[in-house]
């Protein structure tokens, strides 16, 4: 009887689970404003009521459903501790363009705001998701305590990457490689500008760049600025 | 008798705007969410029913307000086609800040969304004031059909102004003055790094590059910049 009880429960859960599948899968792909309750029942293969049963309403739906997306995200910044920090976060930036490519209407949704997504839930979600990022650049960057200047640098380039992605989004005019690499560069360059101003963060910056090799992102910045310059 | 009229419709416009003054007042020193019909009310002097005499609710109040600050800022924006690029954006980083300083608890409500504040019209007027700042900017680089990667760095960088005056706005821990100087070198990072990936870009920022003086905010931060390398 104690299996039973147990394998029911797991039941309830699957369901749950296979709900919030289908639901991200339809709310990736258009505005959530745009999709049905009906629409999440037909697409899961089970009726209306049901779907009410496991979840009250849409929105706890789109919030269990950006839940997981959220967690997929912030697993996907987790970088190995090894190499040069230009390499690791390019590979990064790689996987969030392949989360928001994966995502794209619902992202661009979700950061735009909007009735359906402007609840204290997906505000809380997306700056967890914020801090899940910085946490990473801070730790990859290898400093206890960020001086203020380095925290408005790293919190501003992950606005930055966020709004990049939404620009890419709407259009897709610059190819996302390039973007990436771009958004590599961005942190280079912006770091560098919080450097010229504070004798903290240049210390933090000149400790992290000494091992940066020539044919990495950061070597290929300078010579591709030096070209410019000549 | 004509002009009994005229009169009386005036009064109500005097009104209106009153309110929407008061209002902003309001708006602009708390959180949306925590202002009541009746504190506004009240500190126009008037009673509630005729608070909605002139406005059917909360949220219209609020979008007139916001209107009128979104009015301000755009205003801000405009700036004389005179002397170098460097020293115009600075100005404009200074009345920006003397505007996000005047309005902050209400700027960071409503960059930061929630329940009050993330309506469509109040999207629609932040997305008017991107595109005005955006418009201004191009314009003073004497562009008139942006490059995609010029576009992508102009808005970008939109976002970085206003990530940063909100990260500001959080603690105060850098002074303003030195985010504005820092915002101007940041949009000459971002365009060198856009000018590196792109010969179109490259000549637009050589072009309006040539007539900066050593001692405007550009030639200020090169010479950071050799400091720091050196």
């Amino acid at each position: 009887m104690s299996t039973g009880v147990v394998r029911r429960r797991m039941g309830v859960e699957e369901r749950r689970q296979q709900l919030i599948g289908v639901a991200l899968e339809l709310f990736s792909h258009r505005s959530p404003d745009e999709v049905s309750i009906d629409e999440i029942a037909s697409a899961a293969g089970i009726s209306r009521p049901l779907v009410y049963h496991y979840f009250p309403g849409k929105l706890s739906l789109y919030e269990a459903a950006l839940r997981r997306a959220a967690d997929d995200l912030a697993g996907r910044f987790v970088e190995p501790h090894e190499g040069p920090l230009g390499a690791r976060l390019l590979r990064v930036m790689r996987r969030f363009f392949d989360f928001v490519d994966q995502h794209g209407p619902g992202f661009s949704a979700l950061m735009r705001g909007g009735p359906a997504v402007g609840s204290s839930t997906t505000n809380a979600l997306i700056d967890a998701v914020r801090q899940a990022a910085y946490d990473q650049i801070v730790s990859h960057l290898g400093v206890e305590e960020p001086p203020a200047r380095l925290e408005l640098v790293v919190r501003s380039w992950i606005s930055l990457a966020e709004s990049t992605a939404l620009i890419w989004l709407d259009g897709r005019h610059v190819p996302r490689a390039e973007l990436e690499v771009q958004l590599v560069h961005n942190f280079a360059a912006l770091a560098a500008v919080g450097a010229a101003h504070d004798e903290e963060m240049a210390m933090v910056m000149r400790r992290v760049l000494k091992d940066e090799p020539g044919d990495g992102p950061f070597g290929d910045l300078v010579v591709r600025l030096i070209s410019l310059a000549s």
